[in-house]
């Protein structure tokens, strides 16, 4: 019998002006897993500690995402999984893809990694699709392989890595509310105006070359949802000023993390972003509203096993 | 007097997932200018060859350029155009902007720089709306600044310099017919489905990140456009065909430069381009439609003082 524990990083997924294509990994912010490989094939989760989740393999979004994996190369034992939640479900940083990518990550370990980082996005995407009812590759990706992530397609499936500057940290301000994938979906509109579109991969585009040429300020104007987050932000009590108070305080940029509730806020340096943390912190007092919040830098590695 | 003589370079504009934002620089192909400073106040065009377009300044995208420019500065003096065409208008490679860019490069020169390279492309929009009836800078701010440009805004107005990989060349073939801009753009659909957005966003992503990390397969697998081109195609003979044979000659990718009719394909090398070309020439052929077909590096530099 063999063990690793890990460690399963938050991410934010969307990042204003790249919805459904770009996602970034925290570093301080996630769940731990520890798998081990057992004589008796399958995968079975042993045991859930910080949240209510099922422990039935097949409704459970780490052992679909393993079982899609093991389905693959079909290997002569089996795995045990003990997931310890930090990550709230329903948060909108990557709760589910935490746990789909400890799965994946831990079990090709375990077999001398026959996948690649990249190519475990594929067997994630399978248990995300348990928790929101689609395959999408923008919270495992970043998850997976640290740093910012840009699915450029699914057909096939396309993940560019691309390093973040090494001065930008992060911030995701949660509110205890529950804003469901299914509510924050609803909301949008399947038909959008060619200008509104124009303007928005005008901004994908800035953000990307913003993070590969270290240029902050570009990265900050980039920053802008001229299409989901008018809709979605009406779900969020306190959205408008907590927002503000982030740019009042010197954020690069902020928005609405992957479907919500949680907020986001990019900062440069450290000292920043702990300024603009108490900034939103004092603001979101306002709403009555209980909330958490984490300040991070952009984990570079993603996933990874700890002692 | 004082006279410098100008090389005016063509450029490309949409580069397929980019539509409205992205452009870049053509190297050896372009119009010549002479402007010179005249003791009398006001803008005057002096000479035209190569084309019947106006000399009358208000009528002239040059003409309306440079006024943009001397009126916001008032100097003691005027400027006498001359414009040597070598690109055809209405060829889908920045004819227009050509001019404009020309015009109001001299000028700045002759007055001794009062403006950066990025303040002229606020004058030379004004020219291009004379053009195009509308204000824009997809073709303008890559022949000003060279390499590709990435028009993030327009309020406020926001270009992106993106330096372009050095083995990075660009074919463009001119069919002799017209599509005029007005009908290049009435086929357009004014809303657009969420769905393809996020598939173009997702490629003007990549093609960001490929161009800004030499990546040229990523440059190659971005080049996709599932908005503008399945609807402007159909007005340009021979357009599948042609891109089939760019894309099996070794193209990294093909689309329409600009509103048409002109057909680019970007490729890996001059000897790959040599190759691309011919195989695009061979095959336009067959249309019976006489072309011009142009091979050239990105041009790093933009419009420039020859002589």
């Amino acid at each position: 019998m063999k063990e690793i524990k890990i460690f399963c990083p938050a991410s934010i997924a969307n990042l204003s002006c790249g919805f459904d294509v770009l996602g970034l990994c925290l570093d301080n912010i996630g769940d731990e897993m520890i798998i081990r490989t057992v004589a008796e094939r399958g995968i079975r989760i042993t045991k859930i500690t910080g949240a209510d989740l099922p422990l039935e393999t097949e409704k459970n979004v780490a052992g679909v995402a393993a079982l899609a994996l093991i389905n693959e190369i079909n290997p002569g034992c089996g795995f045990e999984i003990e997931i310890h939640k930090n990550i709230k479900a329903g948060s909108g940083i990557g709760s589910s893809a935490a746990s789909a990518v400890g799965a994946v990550f831990g079990i090709n370990e375990l077999l001398g990694k026959p996948f690649s980082r990249k190519e475990l996005v594929y067997f994630a995407m399978k248990g995300e699709a348990l928790a929101s009812g689609s395959e999408h590759a923008d919270n495992v990706a970043p998850a997976l392989l640290g740093g910012f992530t840009l699915v450029r397609g699914y057909e096939p499936l396309d993940i560019v890595q691309i390093e973040s500057p090494s001065e930008l940290f992060a911030i995701a301000l949660h509110p205890q509310i529950e804003v469901k994938t299914v509510d924050a979906r609803a909301v949008l509109h399947p038909m959008i105006s060619l200008k509104s579109a124009i303007t928005q991969w005008g901004n994908v585009g800035g953000l990307i070359a913003g993070l590969c040429t270290n240029d902050y300020e570009l990265i900050g104007r980039s920053l802008q949802d001229v299409i989901v987050e008018p809709l979605r932000k009406v779900l969020i009590p306190g959205f408008d000023d907590v927002k503000l108070a982030a740019l009042k305080a010197g954020a690069l940029g902020s928005g609405i993390s992957g479907s919500g509730p949680s907020i986001f806020a990019l900062c440069k340096g450290e000292e920043n972003a702990k300024n603009v943390s108490i900034a939103m912190s004092e603001n979101y007092k306002n709403t009555g509203i209980s909330f958490d919040i984490h300040v991070s830098r952009v984990n570079p590695i993603g996933v990874k096993i700890i002692n």
